[in-house]
This record gives C-alpha cells, sequence and structure tokens, in this order.
C-alpha cells in the first residue's frame, strides 16, 4: 500500500482496533465513520461521519485526500432503504445500488465492492491492513484440538461450504457427526446460546464439554469486505453451551485481540483452533 | 398388504390417527407401543408395550401373528444408550445397533429398517398405510401460493437438499432469496419462534406477512421410517413468525388432519402449499 488507507467503518471496536493496528504499522489512516452505526472512539482518529447513503460524500472525501485504498470494516447490519438518506452521489447509482440489495449479504457486499472499483479505487482486506486481527493456524492457546475430532471438523466444514452457494451459514456447531444447530441471521451468538437451550432441555444430550463450534467464510465470499469475526462473546456463548472449543478458519476469521480471546478460550476450557482446508483429514 | 400392519408406535397423535385411518381402509393392525414414548391411546388397538431395547421381544410378538408388513411411525427422539435396556435380542445385534447409532437421524434409521428388513419383514411407509395423512399437491386451502414465490421455492428446496448430505435440516425460512433460519436440532416450532423473535428485535425486517416455510425430507432420506411431519403447532409457529405461507413436499411430508389444518392455515392468512419438484420454476 501507499499512502492513506480510508477505513469505512461499521459498527462495534474493530474498526478502532484495525486502524490503530494499521498505525502501529506505519500505515496513516482515515475513517470514514458510518453514522448510527460507528463506535464514537473514531474520534481518536482523522475522521469524518458520514450517513450510509452520503455514497457521493465519501467518494469526494476519498478523493480530496489521494486516496486509493479503502478497507470495509465493522457490521453493517442490514440499512433499510428508507434509513440510507442516499445523497445525489448514490441517486445516480440507484439502479446499481437496488441491484446489489437483492439477494443475500454476500451478494449485496461483492456488489459494493464493484462499486468502489468502478470509481477507481482498491479494495483491501482487514487481513491486509493489520494480519495480526486474523485467526492464527493451529492451537492458538495450550489445549489441543482433539485429533479425534477432526473428521467432524472436515464434514462441518464441509456443510458450511454446501451452504455457501445459498448465501447463509457462516458456523454451526456439531458432535460426533451430528449438527446440532445452523446459523443464519440470528447470528454467532444466538445459535451458541440456542445450543446451551437444548442441552438444558435434553434435545442435545452430552456428558460434559463436547461438540464444537466451526465458523468459516463463505465459499468464494467475497473477504476484502466481510470477513466472519469472532471475540470474547463467541468464548463465553460457546462456554455457556459447553462445547469442547473452537474451530475457526485460519487467517480468514477477525479475532479482536487474539491474545486476550485465545487466553479467554483457555480458561473457559475451550481449544481455539485455526484451521485450513490443507490441516483437515 | 396382506393380512396384519405391525405399527411400531412413538410419542404423539400420528400413530393413532394411522392406525385409525388404516383400519378405515380395511387394514387390520397391530401396534407395539414403545414404553415411556408412545401414547396411552394405544390401548384403543390390538397392542402390546415394549421397552425400545425389547428387540427380541418385537421380533417375536411380529413373528407370532404371521405380520410381514412392519410401519414405524411417530417421534422417537433420540434415546440415550443406557435408556434402550437391551434385551438379549437387541444384544445379539449390538454391533450392528452401536453401528447405526453413529451418526445423524437418517444414518440411524436407515440402519433400524436394514436390522428388520435381515428377519424377513417388509418395512412400509406411513404414505402407503394411509394416504390421507399427507400433504397433498397444491394448494390445501384458498389462499394461493403466490407466483412470484416460485423461485425462492426452489432456492430453498435446492438448500435443503444440499443440506441432505450432512444429515441435518428438513426446514428453512426465507424470503426474497434470503435464508432467515435453518433448522438442525431445535425442531421446526423452535425454528419458526426464533424467526418470531428475530422480527421482533429487527434482525429480519419485513413490513407485513413475508416469507415462507419449506419443509422436505432429506434427499435419500428412507421416507419408509421417518417422513417429516407438521400439524398445528407448526401452523400456529408460522403465524407467529408472520410468514406468508408455508410450502411442504407433497405425499412426502405429514399432516395429521391435513383439512383441519388448512383451514387453520388458511384463518391465520398463510397458504399451504404441497410443491412437487416438478411443480417449481
Amino acid at each position: 500500500m501507499s499512502g492513506k488507507v480510508a477505513l469505512i467503518c461499521g459498527a462495534g471496536q474493530f474498526p478502532l482496533v484495525a486502524a490503530r493496528a494499521a498505525e502501529v504499522r506505519g500505515q496513516e489512516v482515515f475513517l470514514l465513520a458510518l453514522k448510527g452505526i460507528a463506535s464514537e472512539g473514531v474520534a481518536n482518529f482523522p475522521h469524518v461521519w458520514l450517513g450510509v447513503g452520503q455514497l457521493g460524500a465519501a467518494l469526494r472525501e476519498i478523493e480530496a485526500r489521494g486516496i486509493k485504498d479503502i478497507c470495509f470494516i465493522g457490521g453493517l447490519g442490514r440499512p433499510e432503504f428508507a434509513d440510507l438518506r442516499p445523497d445525489w452521489g448514490a441517486i445516480k447509482r440507484l439502479p446499481d445500488i437496488f441491484r446489489l440489495l437483492k439477494g443475500g449479504d454476500d451478494h449485496a457486499l461483492k456488489g459494493v465492492i464493484k462499486l468502489f472499483e468502478s470509481e477507481g479505487l482498491r479494495v483491501i482486506g482487514v487481513e491486509t491492513l493489520a494480519p495480526e486481527l486474523v485467526a492464527a493456524p493451529g492451537e492458538m492457546n495450550r489445549l489441543a484440538f482433539p485429533a479425534e475430532m477432526a473428521e467432524d471438523l472436515a464434514f462441518g466444514h464441509d456443510c458450511l461450504a454446501a451452504l455457501s452457494a445459498f448465501d447463509c451459514g457462516q458456523a454451526l456447531v456439531l458432535a460426533k457427526r451430528r449438527i446440532v444447530a445452523l446459523e443464519a441471521a440470528e447470528g454467532t451468538d444466538a445459535m451458541l446460546l440456542r445450543v446451551a437451550e437444548l442441552r438444558e432441555k435434553g434435545r442435545w444430550r452430552a456428558k460434559g464439554p463436547a461438540g464444537m463450534l466451526i465458523k468459516a467464510p463463505k465459499k468464494g465470499q467475497d473477504l476484502r469486505v466481510d470477513l466472519p469475526a469472532m471475540g470474547p462473546e463467541t468464548v463465553a456463548s460457546a462456554a455457556k453451551a459447553g462445547l469442547m472449543g473452537i474451530a475457526v478458519e485460519a487467517g480468514r476469521v477477525l479475532i479482536l485481540d487474539r491474545a486476550a480471546v485465545a487466553a479467554q478460550a483457555e480458561k473457559a476450557g475451550l481449544f481455539l483452533y485455526g484451521f485450513s482446508r490443507e490441516t483437515q483429514v
């Protein structure tokens, strides 16, 4: 990367952590904070607040600073069209925007990338901006990934891959070749709390810690926009669900403060394993 | 079918309704009611109570009556091995039983069929015993299946088909090509109540009735054992979730009292549509 990078900041602490990590690496950043979505903490960086629909203004701010690289980071939710309040720059591009808002998340986000690329910008992923924020390969704490779970991991990852075509499902819980829960619109934490309930109600019976959470991006997902993320809540919910551990795709799942999350998982008795397709059975 | 049919009765009213429907068709039935699982109502039919593990006794009861056809009906849950209390007939077959209890539901049930077939019995499906208990093709009430949802139906059914290989997922909720919820161990009703919550919390935003429940057996599922089922609770939960309607695979989803369920759906403003692969776009 040469010159400044514009971070288009959605919700949560990830954008701020990524901005700080980039700065530590000597990268100049400029934050475009989405109104009503981004954290107030953007004030600690050079920034401007913009509405989600202010595409024209966003492009002007980027161009005015001679920025060529942009990076999307942080959750967006799924804005309602009525909330978008499009500016003229957005209205000009309405046909494209309508097209890209149809269908699932991935579909929409690919459209967003194309929209910015068609303006001559380069869209980079967070793993390029701050590689220390993504899952490391192998065991991330002192709890070993149990060899007997390798087959389950491959099975579960195949299932997530099969779901990719349907633009949903970046996580599931399984134990002994049985898929206990599949994530769709509810999100990973809600899915894990459901697993905890299923155990309480005896709908999923297992003695002691059992099963694992598997999380990976969709096959063909454009990682420059929406790497899946996990954090302390994920670990807490996985612990509530009584799992053995968490397996995430190395290099392709964001972990805010990896060391702390790995330690928290270890304390809760959960392995935290970064798998890659090659390391699977 | 010639002669009596043995119904191996799991939980709920389905076994009783099927037994009555078969009798109305002039078919003699004998019920093997699973202890702690089957409804007390089996007392209205020629019957015997047996533990889930009493395979030897079950085979003796069947043979003693010269019965050649058996039909499994009603939910089993997933018995814990400790609850099975195997008799000698079961213990002799333990290696087979262990093999068949590994993996998902479908896997296990295929094993059960093989076990009975290896004893010279024929396993028939409920749709053979009582065809009036399965979903009819086309519209089952006066609410039309919206033509603009045909593409969503095909998309959702493809998704369920893709999940078949992973032995989970017989139902999902989707709207405008977005999959809102996927069923795994929680069951259809719990999934629908989750959708209702997602709407309340604004995680799935839609004005007025939107989306549909799609339910179909797994591809390659042995329909002789575990046809998926829907009933009044499914309709009530789908209404709570604010759906437009319910699409089930015709001939391959059980509906206890189809006419009443169709009327209940109509009253709740829900279409009830029996699709077949051929009627899809």
